[in-house]
């Protein structure tokens, strides 16, 4: 039924673009004033509220540069998904819109402070296109390392950071005084731009670190075992996720073309509960003079369903990782009755995501084993708030159902294409890759910290479903990975799941590897537990490089390391290979 | 309208009194079960849900100890005037109700975290009595001062402070790990039970201090000139007001009768937009062992109407004012027609609590000299967000109306009575008086660090309404006030509002002070400017008192200060004294 609205809505717009004199087109330029230079935000709320009112099928920037502000914009609570909830202002709010394409013409919105570029919510046929995004102050901070000594860095940061340190703290606010706080430092290669050789975070949890200014201008920073190579580049990670360029939610059909976010505070793109999305060159990178795109993953899908593709993209030095794709665990807290449960949150990042609906089918599954037990047909909900949800079941629930089993729904399960993608320079992984429909990934560079594709989900830490059916991972290039922190992976293609007891569990199932080359340092091309059918073809191409920038040292040498997996061919002479250093 | 619905609604509730066998009674003991010892916040959603659908006369209470969580308690955001806005939760949530009257029976409600205690909104003749509220872990911090240095302090924490220090910063947590950030650290006397002699706040702007633990098992805290008297207790004080105990908005109707506050985080009563409130003997009072009751002022009330009484009440140890009864001035940040202004808030503690209605009348204020321009009537109100709302009158703009001037509303103003009532201990001032009904406050003890009698209303910095038009001031004991940081006021009795342009100004009005006795060791007994109608009668007793504990070290030296006031009348011997030392 979904399928055939947007086949309807497809061949509406197809039509339209026929017939393109028939558009009805709203011009942000008619919706601008003398106090549009300084913010953009009433125009544009003036202009959406135009693009409603006239059933608008095109708004049109008006090139150029535009300047948007939170004072004006609207607001509402959002609780994001793997972002932060949060009272949070929107330049562009779309809600209930159908068939609707914003054409940036060129513009470049540049944001100053805590507001979210786009919210798309309810929609259907929506395309954004032709436009960049960047922020006036990033919601992270960077410093150039200038000096060092024992438990200490001596900083350079730029001027109009406007730092001072109150109580022996050190501060980052803009030219207004807005105060952005920070939770952790990494250290990124200032040549390479890219995570430093084998840097850490060093979390900060009490949101600070003790700092003073030195007479020669730079800022003596504090902690213990601190350390960074003299000319890198010192990240202070934003402390929170407020504002994503794109959040998706309940969107059916999403069309993000030639855009390009060089900074947002959050996520680059975050669906959740939204069907039928392309990205199509879609580049999260930051500008001249900046290590730092976004401040988290570049993108992210949760329970998502139809068609997601990302085709021809570039997602570079964003603060995580470039995607990940998969459902939501909420955890059996309590069993009420023989068919009433108490599910609640346990990850922060997923508080308030309601996606249990009544009707829905869901899975119970074993959060030791990973394993679905049955599923069963909801019946009914009572929210508590955003951690608790009462839940009954048309039938009672499966035999040996316990609580701390987890519970995700049966039918989010996008089919996923990423083709002729690049991705380089960021934080920790390249793409999770969680759904249980078809997956093709093709024709990618990847160039990552750590693991570049990455099998993830648990029920007992992140609460993120996975699962894969049908994976296949063919012509691409994996190049020089694993550089980074050593928890960011074990292998270029690994498994990272949760699975406490992993001897009856095949939570993954049918991975093939074909075709790609593996140009790499660190011997580790597949590390994986827990999967039922894995195929490795011999026209995978291994290539031993020894860059000077990194250096293998650690004591795993197997390139293929197989945990509890059923069906696995590996056809290729290194198949048994130990390394030799 | 309101008052003979009042009139009705008190006259059922006297007739159901005197037929009590026909109130429809809850108990909320019938609602508990083997999970209520720990967290009874689940019968008490189910108990109120019980009122609800059988409109019930009284909940009754099982009397003893509740325990009570915020984990399973309803959700929402909300603005409190005063306090801090964010997403709450909240143990009793009254919303709709007409003619509950919830009877504690003596239970003493003992609550775990950041959870607010009662809501009450939208409601009508709500009484709730005999109960008391505490908290296992305090929203503040209090320490004994145990050593002494240059720039540091050795202090002792209760050990179940579960105290640490990520990156040499110091961090309060309670048992769950939960974290308690402070703001501010203000000094006490532990003999006398209130703010140390001349104590003034440290202000902490990044929410730590630098500390770490001595050998002696004492925690060593860093601030720069920071002293204090051994012996004396460090209150470090809550980073923000989340939980208030009692929060009414757009209550018509409400009593509160023999309620003890030992704790909460925020106000213990704050009033927005309601009418008709009586407290009876409610008493915000630390207990045995702690230093602190109400992290905030004990009651505080905002564009609030009707009659307004506080009797017999205790109001000591709270970490603010005993009372601040006030309205609310937005300011004209834009002049967007002759007819519509763009207003906004600009004091933090204001945003959201949206106070103008269509068809209200509101004053236009010069916001320097807070002399009222005209009034006009509210045609529409279009809100942007919690900063912004853009109104239309139905006539255009005073002549002289400009921007930064400030809008309130023309008809919330109570008529006030505070009566034996008890006030000591606290951080700052006693009440703060900003109603331009008839005000009477009679036969109360006043020991005050700061004014015990404030008038204060601005609109440059606070943004609060004030402008008194009739207080009587009668048969109070002032004992040995300001003593306490100067900052906080002038004089027994004083005014304090911000007014950049006195010349002009006569803000206040009709102020008669009568029979009253000032215990004094510091000479400041009135302090005016911008009044019209002083009287001070013969019949007030100045006594001057030597205590040990005080010395009065200051210039100023005379009992009787008038500037800018008309019709001032001191029947006093001292009306023109001078102190001599």
């Amino acid at each position: 039924m979904k399928r055939f609205f947007l086949f309807v809505a497809t061949l509406a717009a197809a039509l339209a673009v026929g017939c393109s004199t028939a558009d009805k087109v709203v011009y942000l330029a008619d919706f601008m004033t003398e106090d549009s230079a300084r913010d953009a935000v009433p125009a544009v709320r003036a202009a959406l509220e135009e693009c409603a009112r006239i059933d608008a099928d095109r708004l049109v920037l008006p090139g150029g540069e535009l300047r948007l502000r939170p004072e004006m914009a609207t607001e509402k609570y959002q609780f994001i998904s793997n972002n932060n909830e949060s009272l949070k202002r929107i330049a562009f709010d779309l809600v209930g819109v159908e068939g609707l394409e914003i054409d940036g013409n060129g513009t470049a919105l540049i944001f100053t402070g805590f507001i979210s570029p786009f919210n798309v919510e309810n929609c259907a046929n929506i395309t954004i296109k032709n436009l960049s995004i960047d922020f006036t102050r990033t919601f992270h901070s960077e410093g150039i390392v200038r000096g060092k000594g024992k438990d200490y860095l001596d900083m350079e940061f730029p001027a109009d950071y406007n730092i001072d340190f109150p109580n022996g703290v050190l501060r980052f606010r803009d030219s207004e005084w807005t105060t952005y706080q920070y939770s952790s430092m990494l250290e990124f290669d200032s040549k390479l731009r890219e995570p430093a050789f084998r840097a850490y975070d060093y979390w900060l949890w009490n949101y600070g670190v003790p700092a003073e200014k030195l007479p020669n201008g730079l800022v003596r920073i504090h902690h213990k075992d601190l350390t960074a190579t003299i000319g890198n580049v010192m990240v202070f990670g934003a402390r929170a996720r407020y504002n994503p360029a794109f959040t998706l939610y309940k969107v059916d059909g999403f069309t993000l073309q030639d855009v390009t976010i060089y900074h947002t505070g959050g996520m680059g793109v975050i669906g959740q509960l939204s069907h039928d999305i392309l990205l199509e060159r879609v580049k999260v990178t930051p500008p001249e003079g900046r290590m730092i795109s976004a401040t988290a993953d570049a993108t992210h899908f949760v329970n998502c369903g139809g068609y997601l593709q990302m085709i021809d993209c570039l997602f570079e030095n964003q603060k995580d990782d470039a995607t990940n794709i998969h459902g939501l665990y909420m955890s059996i807290d309590k069993i009420l009755a023989p068919d009433k449960v108490l599910l609640g949150w346990h990850n922060s990042g997923q508080f308030g995501v309601d996606f249990i609906e009544e009707g829905a089918t869901v899975e119970i599954v074993d959060n030791k084993t990973m394993m679905t037990i049955d599923t069963r047909t909801v019946k009914s909900i009572k929210r508590l708030n955003k951690l608790y949800n009462e839940v009954t079941f048309t039938e009672p629930l499966p035999e040996g159902t316990a609580e701390k089993n987890v519970v995700a729904t049966d039918d989010y399960y996008p089919e996923v294409l990423m083709k002729g993608c690049r991705m380089r320079g960021n934080r920790a992984r390249g793409i999770l890759l969680g759904s249980r429909g078809s997956m093709r990934i093709e024709d990618n560079y990847f160039h990552i910290a750590g693991a570049a594709i990455l099998l993830e989900g648990d029920g007992n830490y992140w609460y993120e479903q996975s699962g894969t059916r049908d994976l296949l991972i063919k012509g691409n290039v994996f190049e020089n990975g694993n550089f980074g922190s050593r928890t960011w992976g074990s292998a270029c293609i690994s498994v990272g799941s949760g699975i406490p007891e992993r001897e009856q569990s095949r939570y993954h199932q049918n991975v093939r590897i074909e075709g790609n080359t593996f140009r790499v340092f660190d011997p580790r091309i597949v590390n994986f537990y827990c999967v039922d059918g894995v195929s490795f073809t011999n026209d995978n191409v291994i290539e031993l490089t020894q860059p000077a920038e990194y250096k293998y040292l650690d004591n795993e040498y197997r390139y293929f390391v197989f945990d509890h997996c059923d069906n696995v061919t590996v056809d290729h002479p290194l198949a048994e290979a130990r390394w030799e250093k």
